[in-house]
């Protein structure tokens, strides 16, 4: 699957690039490439900082959860904490501000889970997927502009959500098969202490 | 969940709006909004059409699955089919055509799982999530510039290859949440006779 030889004939190869805007939050790139049959086209696409989704497990099995009002969706989204990863900031140390900062919560346990890759067509974002547990709460400190809700739910009301198409936020979604999976021991998890 | 007026605390309402860049792919605006505390904000993001990704079943109880060059990403992602809708194309069509053009692969029954939103800090994008089955296969039809291979795997290849951190396409792993549950009994989907 990851031989690179075996893919010369899907390969794109970069002919130039250039940034076409830059604002606050996004950066988009124009790129000329070379197609694997000799052609040439055109690639737009967000060169993105990466982030950071925490599953956050509480002792008694219900999840942290937040809504938060997504502007590009004209809504309030149900979703796992998350946030961006600050300029070398490692993945958990991400994780573990975001979970703070949003909800309040420190971990005593942090399990890595995995990545995913949400908008492959058009941005090169990488999502880090983190577990939680040992919560214990505290004061949330949201930046400026910043509103969300916390409320806590089970595993199964987050999936009847997904089922109901009420929780449709893709990094909660893939979050949820990561937990689905790891509680019926098929995807393990290794634990390690807060850092 | 729904109730709208619940959400007056996180609500952004909309002051301007600026498109910024304009290319062949993306679409990018920056809008001027009002917080819920009536400060001022910006927000950038992308305006998309909506795309549909398609879980397809082979009557072996198989999976048509593609391994696609991703520019972005820089490299192949292992993929269910998918693409964006068409101007004005309902979104079982654009699964029809897609699935054609990009496998060769006719379902006779299609059911619609859900939906997925896959960049809500910066993009519009939904994802309409279709199943299909009773496959024949047939002529892939690509477009011009577009290499991909089209495979097949069981399930559980696909969910060994997401647990390995060698399948992180969003849009395929909620696909895989679908399939695990609807499988198992918990989310039933209601198929209907191919347009």
């Amino acid at each position: 699957m990851s031989d690179e030889t075996d893919d010369a004939h899907l390969r794109e190869t970069t002919l130039a690039s250039e940034q076409v805007f830059r604002g606050r939050l996004l950066d988009v790139r124009r790129d000329t490439v070379r197609l694997p049959d000799g052609r040439e086209a055109g690639r737009e696409y967000i060169v993105h900082p990466g982030a950071v989704v925490v599953v956050p497990l509480l002792d008694d099995g219900r999840l942290v959860v937040e809504r938060q009002w997504r502007y590009p969706m004209g809504r309030a989204m149900v979703e796992f904490p998350a946030g961006k990863l600050d300029a070398g900031e490692p993945p958990l140390a991400c994780g573990v501000r975001e979970l703070a900062e949003e909800t309040g919560y420190r971990a005593a346990e942090w399990a890595h889970a995995g990545v995913l890759h949400n908008a492959i067509a058009y941005s090169n974002e990488h999502i880090e997927i983190w577990f939680a547990r040992g919560l214990t709460p505290g004061e949330q400190r949201l930046d400026a502009g910043e509103f969300l809700d916390v409320v806590t739910m089970t595993a199964d009301e987050m999936l009847a959500l997904a089922a109901a198409g009420e929780l449709t936020d893709a990094k909660t979604m893939v979050g949820l098969l990561w937990l689905q999976n790891w509680r019926a021991g098929r995807w393990p998890l290794i634990w390690r202490r807060a850092p």
